[in-house]
């Protein structure tokens, strides 16, 4: 299945609304099931580090069909994974990147950035219920 | 000025109305003034190659503060400018990069690609207009 | 606000005073709040793998809004915040990157490499005082 | 010979002098003669664009020791040099990037932007007289 262009909005709104609701400004990324960029926000005053973030969360869940935070145990130094972390351009292996279902497909990812990994996990999980 | 969010969602709402009206499935991209990325949507089934034409014109448009294909008139091979059309990552320089204004301020940059460049730039124009 | 070209020039001059009163040959990077180049000198005899670094120094701390050091805070590996250092082409998060401020606002960020972090910093924070 | 910081501010403020003079905001670049970076001013309202057509021009002059537009002679497609202008992370062939010297020994070398390219040159040969 493919991200649509209603869902896209959808998410970024959802997303948006919780990182309002808990006082972040984040950058929010929505790639399609394969990695190409569908949609992104950046809210006001988000910092511009947190662009690049947000899109390195996406990717790696994407790479890996899992959330970011779960690559990145296999990036614990102590698995000895050298050189992983390099791999595909760079992965981000902490919280804010989770696939968006519908039912059991995944029909995109979703990647935050701005707040701690904590709040970047909410306002993604929120912007994956699609 | 700095884009905000709610202008960037106009433009990219514009500029889609204007897609849908001639029928063009198109990438847009809207950057910030100092061209960090604001915003963006690919519609339905528009080309994944134009993802990064969008945004190329968008940038080219705010490197030079001026339409992309303005640009492209120095990028002419007639012009002996060689390498130019390299520098800075790589220019794009054909319509569809404009600057969206805010009286005499510029506040944005808008770029797409998914139609022919008059296409394009048509439908740049409608998201530009804040 | 934006930097000029007369606070940019004051910058590197305060920052090259204070470099040779510690005897520490510098390289020192403006750029502006956007993160765009502004000014660069490389004091002589200063270390040419210190260019990238004071750039780096001031991209980080652009990037966050904060010191680079303040960046170095979340790219400590007890935080897991795996990859996050080859985020947008590479952080560098220790100290010699700090803000500009003209009263409240952000006018420029300065980058300084070749001494120890802690007469990076003391350079560098002599340029931040325009 | 090398590069010294004296003559690389005096370099700038030559060149910063004609480009007030002729009226152009100018990006001016100044490479030491192995290429690395030695000084840079952005003179305000300069495009963005123009900061690596700069590098690019000064870079260009240095790894072939003449100034840039007679290394655009080698680029023209009629020589058929494919893939010459890519070379070197990119060339930049036309006026604007001219060698400083000090008699016959070049000592640095020095790349403008921002105004068409024979402004550019003229700012150029003013900065390179040391």
């Amino acid at each position: 299945m493919e991200t649509n262009q209603k869902q896209a909005f959808k998410s970024l709104y959802q997303a948006i609304d919780k990182a309002n609701e808990i006082g972040v400004n984040a950058n929010i990324t929505i790639l399609d099931p394969a990695g190409h960029l569908k949609a992104f926000i950046r809210m006001d005053d988000a910092f511009l580090g947190s662009i690049d973030i947000s899109m390195g969360k996406a990717k790696t869940a994407m790479l890996f069909r899992m959330n970011s935070e779960a690559v990145g145990e296999f990036l614990n130094p102590e698995n000895k994974t050298y050189g992983m972390v390099n791999t595909s351009g760079g992965l981000v292996g902490f919280k804010g990147g989770v696939p968006v279902k519908s039912g059991n497909d995944i029909v995109a990812y979703i990647g935050v950035s701005g707040g701690s990994p904590d709040q970047d996990f909410e306002i993604a999980t929120a912007g994956s219920l699609v």
